[in-house]
This record gives C-alpha cells, structure tokens and sequence, in this order.
C-alpha cells in the first residue's frame, strides 16, 4: 500500500495556503447540551468553491511540474471537484477539462463554467463518463486528477484535519463522511501524524453502504445503484483509499436518511450554516447514537455547503 | 432629546460580555468583486437566541437592580426579542412574561417556551397585545422591557456595531436595517462615538417605509398596514429612537421585496450562513445601487438568522 507520509502532508499545507481558506471550527451549545458532548465542527463548507475538495485540487494542480502543467488538467465529476479543480486550474491559468454527465444540474454546470472550466457532456453512464474523459486525455495530453484516488489529492484533503487538530488540540474522536474515500483517508493520516490518541470513525448513509461493506470484509465492495440524498457519498472506495482506510479508520457506521436530513435541517436552523446533505452525515449518526460521543471532544468535518435551494431535502 | 452616552455604551458591552457572543465579522470574495467593494458582514444571525436583540435584552435585564428584578419583565412581542428576553431573564433566573399573538407562528412560541418564557396569548392586535401587557404588569409588578424604546435596549444594541469598529477599524460606512429603530439608533451612536468619519446608511422595504417617511418628512410617521417578508421590520419608529436616528443617520434608502429575497437567496449561496429577511435588506440595497459603496470599507449589520425553513421566500 502506499499513502503520504507526515511531510507530505506538512508541504501540501504550505503549498495550498496562497489558494484555500484555513476554515473556522465553530461549536453549538445548543448540540453540545442535547448531545452531553462537547462538539468541534470544522467548517470546509465555507471552503473556497464551498467544499473541502478545493484543498486536494489546488494541491494536485500545484505540485504538477510545468510541462506537465502547461497541457492541462481532467477528470470526470458532476459534483463538488469538478468545480474545485476548474477553480485550481484557474489560479494557475491552465486548461481545466471536465466531463459532466448531460443531465447534471444547471447549477453545477453553470458553478464549473464560472471558473472557466471546459466541459464536455456526455451520456449519464460512468462508461461514457471514462470513454469521453480518455479521448481528451488522449487529445490534449492533459494530466487526469481522479477525485479521490490520488495521493496528492489525499495529501490535500488531509490538511483540513491537520488544521482541525491545531485549532482544536486533543480531540478524543474526529467524525468524517464517506464517499469515494479521499476525505476519510486523508483524516486517518492526519489523525496517525498529528494527533495519535484520536479515534477516526468514518459515517456513511445506509443506501450507499459500500465503505461500511468493504471495511466488515475486508475486500474492496463496490457502490452498486446507490440512493441517497447524501449525493457526495454516491462514489466506491478507490484502490489507494481503501487500504489507508483498512489501516487507519477505527469504525465506520451507516445512518438512515430521516437521519441525514434532521441533522442537516438542525445544523441551518441551530448553528444558522449551510451545509449540503453530506456534510450532515456524521450529526445524523450521533442524533441515531451510533456512536459513543458522551463526554468525549469530538471533531465533526462539515465537509461542504453547496446545496440546491430550490429542492432541499426536508420540503 | 436622551440617548446612551458613550460610557454607557461601553459599560453595556462590558454587561452583556458573560451572555452574549463577540459574533465574527465575514467577508465573500464572490460580493466583493461583484461589487467593486469591500464589504464586511457582522455576523449577529450567529447571535445567542439568534440575533442582535440579545444584546439589548441582556443590558436591559442586567441593569435592573435586585428589587426590580425580583418581579421579573415582560413585553408583547412575536419576534426575535421575545426570545431574546425570555432567555435573559432565564440568564438571570427571573420570570418573563410574554404576550404572544394567538397567531404567533408556532416555531416561535417553540422558542420563547424553550428559554423558560410564561406565555400569555392575545388577540392578533396591537390594542390587545397593549392591553394584556397592562394587565400583566399591574398584577405581577414586572417591569417592562420595550423592544426598541428603551435606553438599556439601545446601548445593548449599539454594542454589535462597536465591536465591527473594533474588529475592522476605519470603516467608511456602516449599513442597517431599519424596523423600530433600536438597531438603527445603537448603530448610528456607536458610530458617533467610536469612528466619527463613518456614515450610517439605514435600509428598509418600501412596504414598510415609516422610517423613510419619518427621516424625510422629520415627522414620526407611523408604520400602517405594512406588507413585506422582513417580518422584523414591521415596527414604527419610536419616540427615544426617532429623534437619535434623525440627529445621527446619514441617510435612509427603501428596496424592493424581489431585491430582499434575491439578497437572501446570494447570502445563503455564496456565504453559506443563514439569514432572516431582515438581514438582508441592506445587502438588497447593494443589489439595487441605492448606495455608493463602490471602492469603500463597508460595514454591514447582519442582524438575525431565524428563518422557517418550510417557507423559504424563494419558493
């Protein structure tokens, strides 16, 4: 298996500095008294482009060395990278090429041209989304950055933990969503370098359980038509996230979805923040007690914000 | 005419230190440039009870002495600071009594009833609300706390725009919105006091244009019949706050409803916090060019974030 060391991590800090925001922790005492916790609620949705993504995408474009640079950046995304890298590739005034699926919400395609992305639609399969993203890997000779199996990207996400764990010292748990795994494994590592006390338990929604499969087996459990309003959580583990992930979590736990959407509409109506359903995942697995939070100080990564207002979750 | 000394305001800031937050001041990059501005956002929707009123409310509870006190206080109100002032009291563990329109929504009889507040229902009218309140105090010898007219209130207030000055120095202007006044006239005196070059500029919907009207006309015009979602605006100016708000207001603009939602909507998309309508009317005036803000250092009171989430005025 291979993961980025501790420096690794220390100097994608430094390199993502001039281009991400260090994100405030805010607390709710309303929380920390129904939950008899004290929680720390790192907020990456106040990120740059709303999402902790533009982390592991402003360190992937950065630590590309010129030639490669010069051709481009890709990947295929409908979600929170596509306009984390469009927006990276822009600090560093180079070509961003995203597909998108052709029926990706206007809002998202409309946040990725607004970085000046170059998108290219195709059909809504991920063999098209490959297919199509190989032809212009091929055609421009730009470099793909995968949204999570990508250890510069890992390298990147794990500073959002990094800076957690200095702005909050000692945390006994640090709680963290999972999709494809890039934010996860990256936490993991931040928590072994930085803080070794701290326990790492990944929450995930039931309806997209694959993490949760994969971690109980032990083998690499792929997202099979999963459904959830939790839409940055849809993706599989990847082959360098899983690994990590078997190393480092110490649990993972599923949550329902009346869960995953009364812990988001306590987190707008309570702590007055926008958070989009994913980020909401780790609250809805302490509302279902699935976790043992008692007493304990317990980080929670608010992994983004970027939520559809004309269709939220509880209307 | 009286109005709050600048001592007193200091000493309000020093009261109310134990039970009110130093609420952040945000900036939006997205604002900025769309602007040509620099405009800094007093985060009171992160206030204790959910915005500036609790400043007031705990001045104006702090102050009494202990004989006073011990009878408790009381207001009518249907709004953010009946909240404010139940949770005072409760800070001071002394009853408030609160006069509540029988229409009151719901969530916020939730609320007051959640502080500890002692309900007592009325008539949806300002004559039954006046009435009951008069009953009350005369049975239970509770001093009245007004929402706005009263001078302990008005120093609490003039608080929140003391502490901009404090976090973000040499403003050119500072930007409020304007109900009955309270907010207006703390804000107009703490920017007197505290950084004498910076204009207050008042912002109000043009369906509920009183203080327009009343700064216009410099006669106190009553508020009648006003429509408008910025349900804390509704209020008419008051005799302690009128006279403060013409001696020391610079100006006052009125926005259109469409602009008071379209301000909302961009603050909860671009800043990713929650607003109440209220809060954004000044940013409605941005949007409208009522003001110059262009090149300036711009202050701008975001004054409360309790929204019903089932009706979001973009649906």
């Amino acid at each position: 298996m291979i993961y980025p060391s501790q420096d690794e991590i220390v100097a994608a800090a430094q390199r993502i500095a001039f281009g991400t925001h260090r994100t405030p922790v805010l607390q709710s005492a309303f929380f920390n008294s129904r939950f008899e916790t004290n929680l720390f609620f790192k907020c990456e949705n106040f990120q740059k482009a709303g999402a902790f993504k533009s982390r592991g995408a402003v360190n992937a474009v950065f630590s590309l060395d010129d030639d490669d640079a010069d051709k481009g950046v890709a990947t295929h995304s409908s979600g929170n990278h596509a306009q984390a890298l469009a927006r990276a590739a822009a600090l560093r005034k180079i070509p961003a090429y995203i597909v998108m699926p052709e029926n990706a919400p206007r809002v998202k395609v409309d946040a990725v041209k607004g970085y000046g992305g170059i998108i290219t639609f195709c059909k809504p399969t991920l063999e098209a989304r490959e297919s199509t993203l190989r032809k212009i890997l091929v055609k421009t000779g730009a470099v793909e950055i995968h949204p999570y199996d990508n250890l510069k990207v890992i390298e990147g996400q794990a500073t959002a933990a990094m800076e957690l764990l200095e702005q909050q010292p000692g945390l006994d748990i640090i709680l963290c969503p999972v999709g494809g795994g890039g934010l996860l494994s990256g936490t993991a590592l931040a928590a072994h370098y930085f803080s070794a006390t701290t326990r790492v338990l990944a929450c995930e929604p039931a309806g997209a359980d694959d993490a949760y499969q994969s971690f109980k087996s032990g083998k690499l459990v792929p997202s099979v038509r999963p459904t959830t309003i939790a839409d940055g959580l849809l993706t599989s583990l990847g082959k360098i996230t899983f690994p990590i992930i078997r190393k480092f979590v110490d649990d993972i736990v599923t949550v329902r979805e009346e869960s995953i959407v009364e812990a988001m509409r306590l987190i707008f109506e309570r702590m007055k923040i926008v958070v989009e359903p994913s980020a909401a995942v780790p609250l809805a697995a302490v509302l279902e007690k699935k976790l043992d939070v008692k007493g304990k100080k317990t980080g929670v990564i608010l992994s983004g914000g970027n939520v559809d207002f004309n269709h939220l979750p509880w209307q």
